[in-house]
């Protein structure tokens, strides 16, 4: 990284990034290398270089020093795409297929340089599109096991915990998560942003002291529990997939939280999709919530059997104590998620795409109903298959109710 | 400091203690200084320096690059003295008159030159000759609020509250509690120091299953809770008193953990007292339990309505949740002291200097009863008052039996 190391922040262009990876010797020397910019440039640039002689590419990433969602006024730390590299590069040490690869690092310019997806699409725009992905809730179960459980005082001498507590932290990020899923869309926050359609239910929500008690339990968790190294974002838009591969990209938001957090994000934009979809294409929904579970927990809780740091690990009844503690808190996170995604600042195409208004509006409030029901009933939601029946249930009393 | 700063690290003698004390311009050039070692030198020199023109004085603290408890086999951090000054500091802000007044510190030398308390006694020593400190449990509670609300995401921003918790980052000496009090006494650890008669008690321990789970959940949360930033070894030995003035010492075990560990650790060491005491005598220690708690709950539970960054403050129930599992939590971790302080490796004096060896032995049974005692059933103790009422119950119980 000698080549780039000494350079200051400028943004990169089509140009730059191009000579950039001519520098670092990423292609051969003969190659006629294309650029073109990918990303939906809310907080970054993204970079895809393809070589046009053999058609192997890569991808640069580039941090932006603001968020574009909201205008440049909201500056945005720059060390984020450090965290996102030096993420990719942990959980890639335990989930290696499951992550794309790092090829380079730059903490000055703020990229990172890393494998082309582009074959793949974006599991949320494909699970719009009526997209099978066979392989995606085994994948991301594994995904989940693998990486939370090694970052975990299960898996690590606490020494080395603690010292990736401070690599990760951080704070800019997180403050995001804590407003916008945590805060703002409990209260009547200027940063909201729902369908004047939607006012009774959010009015409800705002007056609703179950669900906020509730929800203050689940932001103190996110604020003080130092569980494992999640991604922090992990939504479907943050996963890269095909019939026979799955990628999780993005892990800006990485940092020492609720093993839950990562398992409730993942969950709750599977739900949304169930929510939006009828009859068996619903089932296919479901069969992945069952099994993204079923998958990490199983997985997880393998693990736990052969925890080297835990001397606790064989007392009857441990591991499910803990198994049954990221269960109950995933769904409270997956509440969040629901609610934010409706009313919140930042809305999921999956609902907002929907062009008939009735149905748009019966399905945000199927889905902010969810929400509330999986946050006040998470410590009685005893199994997966009972979060599978409440949807059932919230769909049928709308369906009695419209 | 530029005096001292370049200095390589080199153990104190009563001669550079003075040499230090001169040149940091501590006393009037014509002061007279002595000195004295006073530290019960375990982990550190404590230097008190005088001037026998005045009487005044200074402490010059300088931690050791082992533990001497266990020979200098045992490597310790000297980074330990910056966390103590800075944690000393830091609870200052909150606490003015009720720590030590820090002069200067020394991170190369490893010293933190501080206010002498040298006309106030320890007080488990006071305790143990029957000595009164009327203030002790208004002035603990009221540390306990200061310091742990203060620290905590009710009173910080979230940056400057994980700034804090990198600041405070303290691995080594966590694992020091890590495995001396939630791992060794709870298994046939070497590390592990009892007297013969108590072996069928210390079997009981190592077999209770249910025990052992409780205490898993309790390691677990000191693992990875970080709700304030805690003194972290708050025994009757880190109090200094007289009937009119408190100081807390000797936070070189601060970081970011869970609240109710400060509160349960000072409440075991007064429980210990309870245990070796009769009558009227009882009833005084049982006044600091009960006093402990409730000045430390009730100054909590006013800060906390005046939170600046918990939007949740007003809603109703979550003050009442925050001070209930604080409560258990505390209970827990006091359970967890009072059996590693009679079986583990670091013994209390209030229990071992009892001469009479059938007393000694019950009252170490009733100590080891008590901790499991409050550890197996913390959620279901639901005031002060009831902890009281058991350790009468533990009491009544020997005094059947034997």
């Amino acid at each position: 990284m000698a080549v780039v190391a000494t350079k200051q922040y400028q943004s990169l262009t089509q140009e730059s990034a191009i000579s950039l990876a001519s520098e670092l010797s990423l292609f051969p020397d003969e190659a006629k290398l294309t650029c073109e910019e990918i990303g939906d440039g809310n907080l970054n640039y993204v970079f895809l270089i393809t070589d046009q002689m053999n058609g192997s590419g890569v991808i640069i990433k580039q941090a932006l020093p603001y968020a574009k969602v909201i205008g440049e006024s909201w500056p945005l730390t720059l060390k984020r795409a450090k965290i996102e590299a030096s993420a990719l590069k942990k959980h890639g040490e335990y989930a290696a297929d499951l992550v794309p690869k790092v090829y380079e690092t730059d903490e000055n310019l703020a990229i990172t340089v890393m494998e082309d997806l582009s074959h793949l699409t974006i599991v949320r725009e494909g699970l719009i599109k009526g997209e099978s992905y066979p392989k995606l809730s085994t994948d991301i179960g594994n995904y989940l096991a693998l990486t939370l459980y090694h970052t975990s005082d299960f898996a690590l001498h606490p020494f080395e915990k603690k010292a990736l507590v401070i690599e990760f932290s951080n704070p800019e990020l997180c403050k995001i998560t804590e407003d916008l899923i945590f805060t703002d869309p409990f209260f009547d926050h200027e940063t909201n942003d729902f369908e004047p359609a939607l006012q009774v239910e959010v009015e409800k929500i705002w007056n609703n002291k179950l669900l906020k008690l509730e929800v203050a339990k689940l932001k103190r968790s996110f604020l003080t529990e130092a569980e494992a190294l999640l991604h922090g974002d992990l939504h479907t838009g943050s996963v890269f997939a095909s019939e026979e591969e799955t990628k999780v990209i993005d892990p800006e938001f990485a940092f020492y939280g609720p093993i839950g957090f990562d398992i409730g994000l993942f969950l709750a934009n599977l739900i949304v999709q169930s929510i939006t979809r009828e009859g068996k294409q619903r089932d296919v929904i479901h069969g992945h919530i069952r099994n993204t579970w079923t998958t990490f927990s199983s997985k997880f809780a393998g693990f736990l059997e052969l925890s080297e740091f835990d001397s606790f690990k064989d007392i009857e009844g441990y591991n499910a104590f803990l198994l049954e503690k990221i269960f109950h808190d995933s769904l409270g996170f997956a509440g969040c998620e629901l609610i934010r995604r409706t009313i919140g600042l930042a809305h999921v195409k999956d609902l907002d795409s929907i062009e008939n208004e009735k149905k748009r509006i019966l399905l945000k409030k199927q889905t902010l109903k969810t929400g509330e029901r999986l946050i006040v009933s998470r410590q009685e939601i005893d199994s997966i298959d009972a979060v599978i029946e409440l949807l059932g249930e919230i769909k049928y009393e709308y369906s009695i109710i419209d």
